[in-house]
């Protein structure tokens, strides 16, 4: 569920603060097997195939929390494909699906089995069945917000010549780290082509979401998410507009975090705007996990609901369109067959 | 990646026309081991766990190519749950994700290991693994465009003590056979709880071909069906124009078909009356299968290739935002961290 949670760095600081220090401290120290320091940029360490990387440490500094980029610490990608000597690796951005092992594809767990390395966020990589930790020479872990530079660390790990896998739950390619990947290999001066870069999908959210929902998401339909790190609030706003005037399901990412309520709440009443207060909501918390809770409400009192435990950043909200309906604790959103066949 | 096209029935007569008297023979005859026929409605076959049916062949007649409800020959549920005496069984809804068996997820394959009977179009069937095959009591397939008669007589199976799957290439909310299911049930008297009705996610198509093209997806994203067999045309034009002037990618499915060739044009008119001539536009064929193509080209060279090969209803396009770009050979639309990372 929460690929995408993620690849959402703007959480609060009280989350991710704290243990970013660590995660990047790591990142920057020689505490990881590979990639992880070099004293000399121009030097490779391709002997060890370990991955190339900034003798600065201040500049992988974390910037979760920060809100705009004046006054984050940036992150800078310094070294570059002509700081290795080896011949690359693979890079595969691999989707894990729901948070449990079996809604991984077979595809992704061979891809892993595969990989000499697997980088990702810690909560992720905890998820992972035992086989596939066992297998890898190594693993490579930050807490949330570090996504640029465990990114980073993949593609040069990649580039000092190990088959890598990125990991996120999800799809790569859902609020996720595919396009990051190839911003920062073109970034390096190297190719997709040359490190052989693949996306492995997996499940996203939408879809472990609405299976728990019922078939809320049969027709046409739209993603959207609520953050407004890396997207400015007024476009997320217009967007909101233009869909519910219309009639698509609307599945909502990354809803809402003490540090940004009003995103939530604006959201709300935009709906409201163009939808019946009684249009059907679903709501799944942590889609696969331990604590996992589903609950189906109506638009009106949605917004409440925001300062409830079941809504934070590993939530996903399915709002119904306006023939969406609920039957026997299910959504359900007509493809349209009743209006061809009797049955 | 088209479990879309299985659920998207008003394919071309020449398509789907001629195949689908033989699979609705089969299903209204006792061609099949369970389900598919009985004399008296009243009746029921739970001892051979066999799901009660209609004795008129003629309301399970096919519907493709019917473009309206007064020309088709309507399809009845005729059955409901007081004519099964047996303790119902089990109903899963089951994503198979594209084509291949290697992009199914562990929880699918296991579910259909555990299945007594699996029910699907059979270019879905014959795409499972012999293990599967082998393992269920019975396999009922039947060609394109049966799609109503093949999910009531998934429930009837359920309904008269089989634990049966219901399976589809994709996902199950993707313009497919989730919300059927649950339609089907009700109209029958049933309850999904009764059934222990599960859907079974899988990876979409728009997943599938994203991960083909690069990381086109990355941000806010639409699914369209361009099919006005269920969706008047007017109401896809108003969503077509509603998102191509937001900054959503679009994902098109069900692109093309010889009786609809206007809606591709009249899509195609629409992207360039908000979009770029130049945006990029990916366009995969018939992902993970073996005639798979992908191709990365222009708004304004689409509608010409509507005419082409690559482009029929197992295909799957997408339309990139304004600031998707072709690097290396893929597609990738920015989440954004450029604006708040240096790399």
């Amino acid at each position: 569920m929460s690929s995408e949670t993620d690849s959402d760095s703007d959480e609060s600081t009280s989350k991710c603060g704290a243990k970013t220090d660590g995660g990047e401290a790591a990142n920057s120290s020689s505490g990881s097997k590979c990639g992880a320091s070099k004293s000399d940029s121009s030097s490779s360490s391709s002997k060890s195939k370990c991955g190339a990387s900034k003798s600065d440490s201040s500049s992988s500094g974390s910037n979760c929390g920060s809100s705009s980029k004046s006054e984050s610490v940036e992150e800078k990608v310094e070294a570059t494909v002509d700081d290795f000597d080896a011949e690359p690796g693979r890079l595969m951005a691999v989707g894990l699906g729901p948070g449990h092992p079996e809604g991984m594809t077979q595809r992704a767990r061979d891809v892993l089995l595969e990989a000499d390395h697997i980088v990702g966020y810690t909560t992720y990589i905890d998820l992972l069945p035992d086989e596939i930790i066992e297998g890898a020479d190594d693993i490579y872990d930050t807490p949330m917000c570090g996504e640029v530079s465990r990114t980073e660390e993949s593609v040069d790990r990649t580039l000092a010549g190990n088959d890598v896998a990125i990991v996120g739950s999800g799809d790569p390619n859902v609020y996720a780290l595919a396009g990051l990947a190839l911003e920062i290999l073109e970034s390096k001066g190297a190719t997709a082509s040359m490190v052989d870069f693949e996306v492995i999908p997996g499940v996203p959210a939408a879809q472990s979401c609405g299976a728990r929902l019922g078939a809320p998401l049969v027709n046409d339909t739209v993603s959207i998410s609520l953050s407004d790190h890396l997207v400015p609030m007024p476009e997320i706003e217009s967007r909101l507009h233009a869909v519910a005037k219309e009639s698509f399901t609307i599945t909502i990412y990354n809803p809402w975090s003490r540090k940004r309520r009003d995103n939530f709440e604006k959201c709300c009443e935009i709906l409201l705007t163009h939808r019946d207060p009684d249009t059907p909501v679903g709501i799944v918390h942590a889609a696969g996990r331990e604590d996992e809770q589903v609950m189906i409400t109506e638009l009106d009192e949605l917004e409440e609901l925001g300062e409830s435990e079941i809504i934070d950043m590993t939530t996903t909200i399915v709002v119904g369109n306006e023939e969406t309906y609920v039957w026997d604790d299910r959504m359900v959103t007509p493809r349209g067959y009743e209006t061809k066949y009797d049955y």
